[in-house]
């Protein structure tokens, strides 16, 4: 079998030592004589995976009782709602960083709940970057702070968490569980699992007790976290193969631990931008200090030239390099389970490339 | 390997040839080098399983082009909520039946919303049922009615859609595409896959267009109909593992053909019932006329032998025949790809066990 590189922005490429165990055991989950898809999601075989998932999510976030592990379905697009509808009541005020698009499309949702401060706003900046630390101003007493950690379609990530002074919210979806990090800054995280913790389906929510607690009441059970905090997200039935391939993908962040996952990760990174670095023929898209290690985002000459580089390296078997169809050029998403030889192959074919057409 | 008899009421037991396919290609989609999990959801291959299971469930239920098929996430018990965001306004009715714990679910939600009538309620009847045709009371001019086609717990089935004067919305989780229906009697139908469409993560939603047009537009875009009519349920990632085997699932439904899958879950559900109906120690809990072809729910002479029924079937590979933890019982849910000879064994072991305690 030829794997491709899945140079995919999400869903992305997983670990193939995960994908094989979900196929050996697929049809006969080990000797249950079913499949995980047809376990009833109140059964002793489906909740020691879906407790596992939540401890091995507690264990590599470093996050103790304080918070409670959730799984909630709609992606990070459903969570861009349900954080206003719970948090934020009239007369409150939320501060938001709109730093790119997926800090636009937070905002956008807020904005129809209630009143909303844009602590920054460098969402059309080129190059591409995050706000720097005094550059943000936060409202006092506002009922949170929310910021996207990784910016996936501009490729520019917070390289520390900033101090917002209200309780913080981020969206870490393209970059969860890529670094080492205190998790505790956050009192809130959310995450679609289908960049760096599995496929799609599910979205992980972590969310200090005592936060959750003071959402609305006035709103639909399903859209209230106090819901799945009370059910430990089993109010109603989970996306439960979802959450059974989360559960394998963070064994395997804990087989490879997080000092290695962000040493390796960091490693890919800069191979790439070694490349943009040592050339006149790419250009980089995000400031050098905010440049993401999830997704590296770089532009050739002409259009003409981009398109070219992506057909050539498609038929070399580097798959999705096209960046995001809002704005064009190249995109390489090497997420956690991105092997490292793939990244090897990109640098060669890059160099390669400019030596062709440069 | 041994496959179990899953009597499970959802997530429930698929179809065989469906899973082995699902287990092959799991790591290697048809050559692609990637899996399905890994996919662009907006790429050709996932592109083509998407619009087949769209067009396979168009076909299935006879519904033309008036009607838009979407894929949601969230389940049922979300639909609850998103039904009445998008069409009770303020000043509006909707009118609802209340004949087991979903109908009290989905109504629930709708208090929560707007103005509700409820058109029927048998909620608490013991012999289980639905309402007969003279006892609903619909308001005219109603935004919508509502009913669920197949209480699940209850085990009571409408057995002919009525008349109700206003946009007709279907709870079909539990008895879709288990039988020929005339679906244009109904302006939407929703339905979590996990029963007879495939596993959870998923639901199926059916809307007439000018009904969705109508939507409420001060509501968040995810919880819009018309956002997921206008992005082909692709505005965000989609759960495209369950779209995935939701098509395979389909796919499977059209080979057999509905009338053949109606005969042979009428036969099934019958030889249960037969042997209910010839027994003075099985009493079976929904009236004669409403029972489920899907959920087959009766009562053993007392709870200890009810007990000993489930262990004993266990035992002998007939598993989750508990009923549900809020009616106790017993419970055989039978959905479509619930295999004739698991029937044939589970009445086996029915009259030998009366034989045995009766």
């Amino acid at each position: 079998m030829a794997r491709v590189y899945n140079f995919g922005a999400g869903p992305a490429i997983m670990p193939l030592d995960v994908l094989q165990e979900a196929q050996a055991d697929l049809v006969d989950f080990k000797g249950s004589g079913m499949s995980v898809m047809e376990m009833s999601h109140r059964g002793k075989e489906y909740d020691a995976i879906h407790n596992e998932a939540i401890a091995n999510l507690r264990e590599l976030m470093g996050l103790n009782d304080d918070y409670a592990i959730l799984f909630i379905q709609g992606g990070a697009s459903l969570q861009f709602a349900m954080l206003p509808m719970n948090f934020l009541g009239e007369g409150q005020t939320a501060d938001y960083v709109n730093a790119g698009s997926w800090g636009a499309a937070a905002v956008k949702q807020a904005r129809m709940i209630g009143n909303v401060n844009i602590a920054a706003d460098c969402q059309k900046d080129i190059p591409t970057r995050m706000p720097d630390a005094g550059e943000m101003k936060w409202t006092p007493g506002a009922a949170y702070s929310h910021l996207t950690t990784n910016e996936t379609i501009s490729g520019a990530q917070f390289k520390s968490i900033p101090e917002t002074g209200s309780p913080l919210v981020g969206d870490m979806s393209s970059d969860i569980l890529s670094r080492p990090l205190d998790y505790t800054k956050f009192t809130m995280i959310y995450a679609g699992a289908q960049k760096n913790l599995g496929p799609s389906g599910v979205a992980m929510v972590a969310i200090r007790k005592d936060f959750a607690g003071k959402g609305s009441i006035s709103i639909p059970t399903m859209l209230r976290y106090q819901t799945h905090i009370e059910n430990n997200s089993l109010y109603n039935t989970p996306p439960c193969f979802s959450i059974y391939m989360l559960c394998l993908t963070t064994r395997w962040l804990k087989k490879n631990g997080m000092q290695k996952i962000f040493q390796t990760n960091r490693d890919k990174a800069q191979l790439i931008y070694d490349v943009i670095d040592a050339s006149g023929f790419y250009r980089g898209t995000a400031k050098k200090e905010y440049r993401s290690d999830m997704n590296v985002t770089f532009r050739l000459p002409t259009e003409e030239l981009e398109t070219l580089f992506i057909k050539q390296a498609s038929e070399a078997g580097m798959k999705q390099l096209k960046g995001h169809r809002s704005v064009g050029g190249i995109r390489a998403s090497i997420y956690n389970a991105f092997p490292a030889a793939g990244v090897k192959a990109l640098v060669d074919f890059m160099k390669d490339f400019e030596k062709r057409n440069g």
